[in-house]
């Protein structure tokens, strides 16, 4: 058997902690994976009393001391997009260690400057856990799914999303409602923006997105959007017309350019995607003539991110090596972006009005004007002079010519909230 | 760049061409992927027709010229069992050179020989085609889903049986019928035994245990049972249960030992398995603490297989050479098989009985007897003296107790047929 691989892991909370446990636990099977000994050899955390589960040994006191350790791997796993994670990560690689990281913020952010770094010392830099959780999709499209190329990405990112919507669905209660208990029990952070806004599934999406189409990871290009608009009642029209809503990361290769957006969309009622409850996450990958390929599995927690990470330690162990994003960090593409707006698609609207004559006609007509033209329309129960919804399904058409049409009918006096409208992810 | 890889590519039918094709169409966004050329330096095919498509010069006349040509990488797409496949794979291993084939069979039945003699010489033998064309089921099992081992694979590996069943529940037509017409668009054999018998299920399903659970394939150990006697009704009537009839290859480690078959089974509708439609393949893997996963694509077709060759293909030439089944072969182990018939869940049963008084009583005692007890029972119409189908769903109970009481109860002059029983995989 080759020499053990010594690793250095920055980082003890719950993914680090499910590391060490499953390195001690299963370390014997996990070397006969690796075809040789995974040894840690150095770890740290802010938190001191994270040395108890650990060979006191290994404990350091500082990142420094990690990345100048004796390890062949750095494993950071402190998370944030700036500061000390990218410095670890940097001063590591220049230290000659192979890092395998989770951090999506800094892997969207700074990863192509940090695989440019790695390539040119001929070190990996793996990033499994950063996406999706124990779902080996980062592995998929860099090793397997590259050979036709592919043409679009559509990904269920968020479990805390995902899981909010499942149980707006299942219990008909509010997003705010929902996120209460989602926090209560774990499924969601004190302070949920991050997810619940959408910017966790854009970090995610860029990282895929880059890994797909060979272009860099491009976050200020992205539109992203988050789910605290939906109401339990777009969610039971949605199932009406059946179809389900779930907060989608979409990249797909356009005549016009990278159209590349993180909302929630109508999907499909039957179609993989729709049926991904709970915290789980689902991702489409279209590969041109070899097809459509859907993956699912838990997108976060100790055992599949951990198992993430674990691959891509023994993946380091057996020399696979090859470049972060599947082709060299160099020459990653930046295609342009569809412009803002373009995406074209049916959408789902809905109006909350005054009952009273004149309504509809009102909003067809500026409808209308933008060259919006309505497939169905539902207008359920009257309450005259007080508001009730009126929902539409429009044939295809653009965002850029509904958002203009919605603009002035928000103004209209007759409306009494913002308008929704969520395009419909048909395929 | 490191110099170019060069590929022997026995067999140009539909694989071997697509292979052919992509390389030739794609070379430059191939060549990126895998950091180096990829050169086609020999070729060959029983039929000399196949010689149009290609530099006339790497053409050869027979498998000695492949395994001794200049390749690094021999590409076998012969097929077969026993005989020229296993023959050439091993005198290309012999012959110092990697190996990515796409042979269920062979790799099914010698894969673990063929493996150990890959490993002593440090060369590759890589599979991916042979199981479930395009989805990276065979990487991902070897390289991300091991970390907490594996304890269930269900799958839909068959894309035949699935659009035959598939389209018995669409039109209402028989299995016989409907299988006139698969052969007819070409996704059945003129001699479809391998497929709708179960036997190719079988091969793959045993490499994905291997795979799995780090045992050698077992074919022998392994009962096996095809959709010929699949009806309409029983279909219809999974549906009226909340089911749908699939045929599935099923790996589970018991307390008994290793569960492996080959059967249609009822799976619950709405969960991932259920929805796979027509020639699609789809693989459910438990990995203990870390969760299910689902795969789900394109099971067969030029693209799709030529898709996992390649993607085979670029691994040898980025230096991604581990054993062939994830632990080296001389490891694998041999599982003590769970007993025959020890398979318990609950079943479905359906009885073409005589409309006489007393059918349905004799029917219970005999299941009463194997102590197989009754959770539903639907007889549909009456026919006073006829032929009615009885069905009935058991609570949880062990196949060898519902064989034996079905063994006794089809040797009444009531039951005018086989009785049919089909287990429920309900999670």
């Amino acid at each position: 058997m080759n020499a053990p691989l010594k690793i250095a892991i920055a980082g003890l909370g719950t993914v680090g902690g499910g590391v060490v446990k499953a390195l001690t636990a299963r370390g014997e099977a996990l070397s006969g994976r690796a075809g040789r000994k995974l040894e840690i050899v150095a770890a740290c955390d802010r938190d001191e009393s994270k040395k108890s589960g650990l060979d006191a040994r290994v404990w350091v006191n500082d990142l420094h001391a990690i990345a100048q350790s004796a390890a062949d791997v750095v494993v950071e796993l402190i998370g944030g997009e700036n500061g000390a994670a990218p410095s670890l990560v940097e001063e590591s690689l220049k230290a000659g260690k192979h890092v395998v990281t989770a951090n999506k913020a800094m892997m969207a952010r700074h990863g192509v400057r940090l695989a440019v770094l790695a390539e040119e010392k001929n070190l990996a830099l793996k990033f499994e856990a950063a996406v999706a959780g124990g779902i080996p999709i980062v592995k998929s499209l860099r090793e397997s799914l590259f050979v036709y190329g592919v043409s679009a990405i559509r990904g269920i990112l968020n479990g805390t999303c995902n899981y909010i919507l499942t149980q707006m669905e299942a219990t008909g209660r509010s997003f705010e409602e929902v996120l209460k208990d989602a926090q209560r029990l774990g499924y969601a952070e004190a302070d949920p923006t991050l997810d619940v806004g959408g910017g966790d599934t854009a970090h995610k999406l860029a990282l895929l997105t880059g890994l797909a189409f060979g272009v860099k990871p491009d976050l200020d290009g992205m539109a992203v959007q988050g789910i605290a608009h939906i109401t339990p009642e777009d969610i039971s029209f949605a199932r009406e017309f059946g179809y389900r809503i779930k907060l989608l990361g979409i990249a797909k290769i356009t005549p016009q350019g990278l159209d590349l957006r993180v909302q929630p969309a109508m999907v499909n009622a039957g179609t993989p995607l729709a049926d991904v409850d709970g915290v789980f996450n689902g991702i489409v990958a279209d590969t041109k003539q070899a097809g459509p390929y859907f993956f699912e599995g838990r997108g976060a927690g100790e055992a599949p991110t951990a198992n993430a990470v674990i691959a891509d330690i023994v993946d380091i162990a057996r020399g696979n090596r090859g470049p972060a994003f599947g082709v060299p960090a160099a020459s990653l593409l930046t295609l342009t972006a569809a412009p803002a707006g373009s995406a074209s698609s049916p959408f789902y609207l809905r109006f909350q009005v005054l009952d009273v004559p004149g309504v509809l006609a009102e909003i067809a007509g500026h409808l209308a004007k933008w060259r919006v033209s309505i497939e169905s329309m539902i207008q359920r129960g009257r309450a005259p002079g007080e508001a009730v919804s009126i929902v539409m399904i429009t044939h295809e058409t653009t965002h850029a010519a509904v958002a203009g049409a919605l603009e002035t009918i928000a103004a209209s006096d007759k409306v009494v909230a913002p308008p929704c409208m969520i395009p419909m992810e048909a395929k």
